[in-house]
């Protein structure tokens, strides 16, 4: 039985309590929130968690084995140091910290410590992308020649972090979790409409050394939610629509063949293909309950979890050098 | 009556006869192709058309008043330089010419030679953006604060030109003729699967000094077809879908407003606003028709066409900048 | 304050008890299941509840004013007359009984009693319908011509009753609730593809004599989840799409005139009308929590509720002619 | 060569114009229509054609080896009669006659006198329909189950024939083609808003003895335009909807199973499935040429054609069993 304590119980809190109070061989031990009200909203539905104001509870708590950090992203990095240095295990809210040099030295900590350090990016443990990664593992969909991700809705501005920090962490996840390929660069743009340097619409490309791209287009100000991402291989295409209730993932037999035209060499000669369409059942279990299980399992067992920390730091390299474009005119940021 | 001959009777030149033929105060005198199948094929439905493998054959026929160019972007400035100087009006398939200086070479030519040059964007003759330029005009969304493009299929790869040329320009045709902001720079990045230099995927920011924003995003090897444009007003949002047979245009209640906080002035309060959806009817003419008619029009009657050759020539500079940056690795280019 | 026994625990329990359990003025006190094992799960969330197998312990109570029946339709009369007689006021679940006759009586009996009766048809309090029913009463569609329900999915065969049973009170009771015409007779046809005489795939047509009609679709073996109204009205026409997650109602200015000809009377001349669509802004609170409330105002404060009795008995009369006309092969049964 | 003339060029005969112009082996030698100004709409497009008000111009015309019939459904008898007399093949437009006696005649006149009679039954002619066909001989789907059709739009009113003459024709062909069952009996129900006996709304269930349903709902006065089948097997389902451009036909792995539990032999175990969704690619050939190809085919090579006149003649069965339950109050006619 681990007992695992919990900071932060706002927007994602409620969710992480709940799932992990059905994940076996785990006890929600204490949880953590500045505000009494949340706690004691906490306490009439789980009447058995203890809760306090103060996170130095936690850390100082022996019988508590690991700590879930779900606070704002600039607090990140001091709570899982502290909690890295009391012994504990972690698990950090997406995006994991807010630069690339905290994720790399919790990781370092971590690797010292013999602790586990995980970042929750929830959506790899989601039917649809176990599905689409299984089927790109599997070789259906050939090489990745391209990704296109679209996340925007009518969203909440984030007072601290842009939107990419907000929404791009799902989709970078899950880019870096189907697809082995190394990026080499990015180019960012976007606008801030509040005039205070935080931008609520930007786009961001992501550049490789081998034929492939990435681009992710994210927005809090439209007026229609779209969560839709487009994979292209080589031999076959597939089309992630998260709005979709039940068909999420689409495969497409859609491709080109290039031909060596030896004759005229520069002409490019394109062999088009376009044909059945498949939707996979996918299953529609919790991906949250899968999470909290995989942690508690890195713990328990000694095995590395599915969103591993080195996963979660891949995504702030490419957030971090987003940033930095972003604030350069778009130039090319090398990551 | 208007005689007007055409150049190119490819994919597009059948369309245009088509219109001419049923356009008012216009005669279809003499298409020209280098292809003789072509013109067999065309004469076989319009006996009465007079056909030839030379276009020397239209500049020299002192009866024909006007020449439409559709062939391929290339040979636009050369076709259109003897047109003019044959005296004649000129209408050219979009995107008007190769780059800016063959653009402004044209203008000034047709200006001197009381001409008139005009660039087929077709899209300015639907139902649908004329609905959408009326609502702007009529202050019904408020100042546009973005304009976001999405245009991909699987498309037929072209040989001379990237996605951006083939497609792009029917969306910054819409956003110059709905818009007033002038645009300062661009950024574009993009992909060339068949490694030939020209990309098949492209994604284009156009950026603005006054608070407002452009993205484009392009491509031939989308599994799906898509052709949506969102605009964010700061009154309400519209998004144009092409592909919806008959709800095209959708206008959103949905805005948000900034709030100074006195005490806290670094602070951003955004006050949301999400309300009911309007679907208006559109009419549902055929663009072509309109702007054959539209052509004609301005030459019998001098008036200045809707798709006029300026917003032709912005066009080209927006483009000829996205080349410029999507081979310098996306850095800002200068309009 | 006002006590409650819930009785039935099993598929819509949970939701009643959560949702009774957030109504003001109201206290779920006990809660009664045959299955020892569902009461354990209730009391594992709410250890507040009293929980027992027999349900006199609620009837026995004096101190529980109202009860809530959520047991299969054919206990539904006996459940209520013996809460009417222990003085007790009386939700049931819809569909209110097994056949007219019985519904007459426990109307009856309620207004003897002068206590509460009362069926909860919870798509009334959905901000949906209350839309609907807003448009129709304010003339803004005008008269109501037609009415075209299809509720159809891939759903569990009921053991009891059949398909109409199970999904069509959720329709007539729309239909009832928005329409002030008298149904006339009634129409069905159906299929039992598990030869058990009970039907999982019906349509009933409702006749009126004042120029509307009603249809309902209705199967438990379609691939796809269908929950679309039609309603036709001579000034504008309503689609409601409940698989929408936002926009579930759209108002269409389409119509059309009747024109008579007085030279030739007999040619009807008509007069077609397509227009915008409007989309309004939906109220999203939780129906359920809307009836609860309802019906606790109902018995603190006397005042009819709006899913009340009447209503209630009258989707009871269609189905029980329907259920006639179906094993009569489909021949028109009067109401 | 197959000479061919056509009578009645209003709304469906160009299009059998321009299809039977590209049909090879056939010569569209004449078109008769009573309306002088459409002959000369038409010789515009196609100078060669002769034309006429009188269609006794084709009949006397000995050159001429086949007619095809593009007019009112009540004139199609006495032009089939007339033109078979005069020696010639028959196409007619689908309804096949008015009534069933009429459809007989001509069969029976045909037969004796060796000629092709065929009905324009289009849609069994389309990529979808074909696939769908394919489907059911190959097994895929196993037994039909049911047939469920909505084929409702904001349509013409006729004067002469109410909505399932007009709108169902197309759906009881592709029952009729799919489905080797025999219809026992209908019921139809409907409503005439105009006042003349001519219903604008429909319902229709057709009735079989194996375990089969088929249900069509038609109406001119829906604000939407829907056009769906959907076709239950005991192995798969089936969604044809003929709305999408390129996803026509859907087929689900969705099914059940009954087991016959020994023990408690009047419980129903219902066993259920769901599963991948498949999407075939499906030809776009225009269906009307095929048509046409088949006609020319079957007075060639004496084959018999798709869209053969017995089809043709139990789709008029259903229709006439449908007008006299619909004016009978819903009762049951047998076929």
């Amino acid at each position: 039985m681990v007992n695992i304590g919990i900071i932060g119980y706002g927007y994602w809190g409620p969710n992480l309590v709940r799932n992990f109070f059905i994940t076996n061989d785990c006890n929600v031990k204490r949880v953590v929130d500045a505000r009494p009200d949340r706690l004691k909203s906490l306490n009439k539905i789980y009447p058995s968690v203890h809760v306090s104001t103060n996170s130095d509870d936690i850390f100082k708590d022996n019988e508590i084995e690991a700590v879930v950090i779900a606070t704002p992203v600039f607090t990140h990095f001091q709570l899982a140091e502290k909690a890295l240095n009391a012994g504990k295990h972690v698990l950090v809210e997406k995006p994991f910290t807010s630069n690339v040099d905290e994720a790399n030295k919790l990781i370092d900590m971590a690797d010292r410590k013999k602790k586990v350090i995980m970042v929750d990016h929830t959506f790899l443990y989601t039917g649809a992308v176990k599905k689409i990664k299984q089927l790109i593992d599997d070789g259906e969909i050939g090489n990745v020649k391209y990704f296109d991700s679209t996340r925007i809705n009518f969203g909440l501005f984030q007072p601290d972090v842009n939107v990419l920090w907000d929404l791009a962490p799902h989709d970078i996840s899950i880019l870096q979790f189907i697809s082995k390929a190394i990026p080499r660069s990015v180019n960012a743009t976007g606008i801030s409409h509040t005039h205070n340097d935080i931008e609520n619409i930007a786009f961001l490309t992501v550049n490789y050394d081998d034929g492939m791209i990435a681009h992710f287009n994210c927005s809090w100000t439209s007026p229609v939610k779209i969560r839709t991402i487009l994979i292209g291989g080589d031999k076959k295409m597939i089309v992630y629509n998260d709005n979709e209730p039940t068909e999420k993932v689409r495969i497409y037999q859609t491709s080109y063949d290039l031909k060596v035209n030896e004759e005229e060499i520069r002409k490019i000669l394109v062999d088009y293909r376009t044909g059945d369409i498949f939707i996979p059942k996918v299953n529609h279990n919790e991906a949250l309950a899968g999470m909290a299980a995989d942690f508690i399992n890195a713990i328990s067992n000694g095995v590395k979890p599915i969103s591993d920390c080195n996963l979660g730091l891949d995504v702030i390299k490419i957030l971090e050098a987003a940033q930095k474009s972003i604030k350069n005119k778009g130039k090319e940021v090398t990551i």
